[in-house]
């Protein structure tokens, strides 16, 4: 039996991973044990911060549901997610640049005609969103599926609005022969993530802020391209310098003149990677 | 704004916890962030891999209840418990050493005089124990609170049966003048950690050997002490060189002979490190 040094007992841990036939498991699970031993040395963690992290994990993990991902807003004001984004799209340049997922998507949202109404009783100001989808060669890529996700005028999301039936403020479009794709829909404002859970209470203890500039999320996914998840925000936004969830990237901050009814527009155009299996 | 290259991003998400008021949870989060952001970098995780460890890590919150900590069973098939017990233990040589709390101890068990029967029920060959409590000078500790808890010999704790009302296998002794102290109980036999969860799962996708070791465990708390959390293993178990949770240490292990009446008989001595206030 080795001695339990703090470096022993760590190489033992990552050692007892050996056997594990999945490469890629095998590596992950060995640099996540380097790394936390590495914190837990580093900070010299004492049994009650420890136990106060296992308590504040498991109450992480119990206030998800089906409408409430907290793991997720927890890798998001962590940066986590922000991190796994980058390190994935320094593999992709040219191409319109992603951010977070963030934990408001629903899967199977309603389909959309191009022109159609994607705010579907969400309140809010009246906002027209104009987009095309091209390759990374410039080709209109036709027959993309554009989700859309987003607030309304409170800064809410349909899911979070605990009697609501049915889908406000989401849909899924298809592009047309020449890429282009357009939808009505309200403009999104500024909103604090949610701080009612375990993730709200560390913002607090960090006095971190907690609101997110305004902007509209988009997954487009097209045959032969990588996906594309991504937001748009609004130039000028108060926030736009302190996401809680480091999401922001210039290059996908654009201008929502005011238009002639009244409303706002949007204008943007997205980039896809082309897969190496289909150039 | 800044680049947010992967560097940059760590920086800023560590930047955004500048303003923490405790200067420990300051530190503690610069910490976790570093490793964190680090761990993603080294092993370019990808979306994919990430969203699995977003389910995995809610999957072993939601498996928590009154009865069941998945994410102490997590911190110690990691390795991550004992490393906070050998990092706070470097700073007391001399005494007896510490080791994993595990996930089964109970506030409240039931007061048992000396010589009293610590079984209450549990099945299991017959084992009296005889221990002292002395202090980093070899002084007798009288008074001292000793929590013992241990499985049955289907290697269950009481609070792995449901049905089960009351305790079993677990009690509360108070050390004597000398700082003796006895109790007759069931001889504990090795058990695998519950592999019904996440973290079992986790166990198979790696070919970790799940089977702990036979022991039984004490908390020791006495006025001027530092408070002690151990077990005590039985040599010659076939499983005590790869214990899942990595809490053998060869101080540990101590002879069980058996006993002139057919069961076995456990003398061990605990040392307890004065605390600096009392000294």
């Amino acid at each position: 039996m080795k001695s339990k040094g703090s470096d022993t007992l760590m190489q033992q841990v990552v050692e007892r991973f050996s056997d594990t036939p999945d490469p890629r498991l095998r590596e992950i699970m060995g640099s996540l044990v380097r790394h936390l031993h590495g914190f837990i040395r580093e900070t010299g963690l004492t049994e009650q911060e420890w136990m106060q992290g296992i308590e504040f994990l498991t109450a992480v993990g119990q206030k998800c549901d089906a409408r409430r991902q907290e793991f997720i807003l927890l890798s998001d004001v962590l940066g986590a997610s922000m991190q796994v984004v980058s390190v994935q799209s320094e593999r992709a340049p040219g191409c319109t640049e992603s951010t977070v997922f963030g934990p408001f998507h629903v899967e199977g949202a309603p389909q959309v005609a191009n022109g159609g109404d994607v705010a579907n009783g969400a309140q809010g100001a009246r906002c027209v969103v104009h987009g095309t989808v091209r390759d990374d060669a410039g080709r209109a890529v036709a027959d993309a599926t554009i989700d859309v996700w987003q607030s309304d005028d409170e800064g809410l999301y349909d899911v979070q609005r605990p009697g609501l039936q049915g889908a406000q403020g989401r849909g899924v479009l298809k592009s047309q022969a020449d890429g282009s794709f357009w939808f009505r829909s309200v403009l999104p404002v500024p909103y604090p993530i949610p701080t009612d859970g375990p993730v709200g209470a560390l913002l607090r203890a960090s006095r971190r802020p907690c609101w997110r500039p305004a902007h509209l999320h988009f997954r487009i996914q097209a045959a032969g391209c990588e996906t594309l998840i991504t937001h748009v925000f609004r130039s000028g936004d108060p926030h736009i310098d302190a996401d809680p969830v480091f999401g922001v990237r210039p290059s996908l901050i654009a201008d929502w003149p005011a238009s002639a009814d009244g409303g706002h527009e949007l204008r943007f155009d997205f980039a896809l990677q082309r897969t190496n299996a289909a150039v």
